[in-house]
């Protein structure tokens, strides 16, 4: 089976990316919008359970992050992705990479760049006319993000959430 | 904000269910499969934090349970509903129950009759063809939940979990 690591923002931000996946994201209908933490990656059923405890050790050992939102991008010519680009930060980074170290490496096929994908699988005349209007809005968003999920993949393509994981010792 | 709060059965019985979901189910993009524990009910953000730690200390003091799949049924008359109906057990009931005490009393419009949504807002013809061949057919299927989500709903009307909570005391 599929999972993946996901953080979703909050409502507000959740909202305003729909309002422009509805029309340029064909993943729309498949997940909320979400910051992805960890890539897609098989699990066996068998390993589930010790991948999960080292994902609740990791949680705990990592702490609430800034989600900073500077400004819409996109993944061009890699693909025809558009996105709302987040700031590094140090929390962020050390969340994500110790959701990669020891049991829980996987090989990465693209360097982590935090984003939140609002619009991908777009042809080239409507990313580049959607993407020219983007470039002229200022965007600027900040939470405090405290959890994040691990999900499962269904036969259709779409995301359930498997558990959710509190960042911090003292997080509850 | 509207939240809800819900069981999501495995990811064979997700798949069982969205089969006709697909087809059937007018909300099917809107949120994976599930039994729902709790109607949807308005939270205001001063009282989330207190109700997520209520919810917490319920999950505890509860039980995993048995879903076991009866059969297929209908809601018809009173909505153009199909189903899958989970029998009632002890432990099943209590957490229901638990959910809906103290500061998480909240006013139900209907009985609680644990299902699985597998088709909605169907007119009648086809509502009255799909059961007709369903009623047919024997389904059974069991499983042990050990878990359960805490959802809020989005402006689209799709739902994002919040949290998940392990049931029981030793559950992790």
């Amino acid at each position: 089976m599929k999972y993946g690591i996901a953080v979703f923002p909050s409502r507000k931000l959740q909202d305003l990316a729909n309002s422009y996946r509805k029309r340029y994201d064909t993943k729309y209908s498949m997940i909320p919008p979400h910051l992805t933490l960890k890539d897609p990656f098989p699990v066996e059923e068998s390993e589930l359970e010790g991948l999960v405890r080292e994902i609740r050790k990791t949680a705990k050992e990592c702490r609430p992050f800034k989600l900073e939102i500077i400004k819409y991008s996109s993944f061009y010519p890699v693909t025809n992705t558009l996105y709302m680009k987040a700031a590094e930060n140090k929390e962020l980074i050390e969340l994500q990479e110790s959701l990669d170290k020891g049991p829980l490496e996987r090989k990465r096929e693209h360097p982590f760049i935090p984003h939140i994908t609002i619009g991908q699988e777009m042809d080239y005349d409507e990313l580049s006319d959607v993407f020219g209007r983007l470039k002229l809005e200022t965007i600027h968003h900040e939470e405090l993000i405290d959890r994040f999920s691990l999900l499962y993949q269904l036969e259709n393509g779409a995301w359930t959430v498997h558990e959710t994981f509190l960042l911090g010792e003292d997080n509850e």
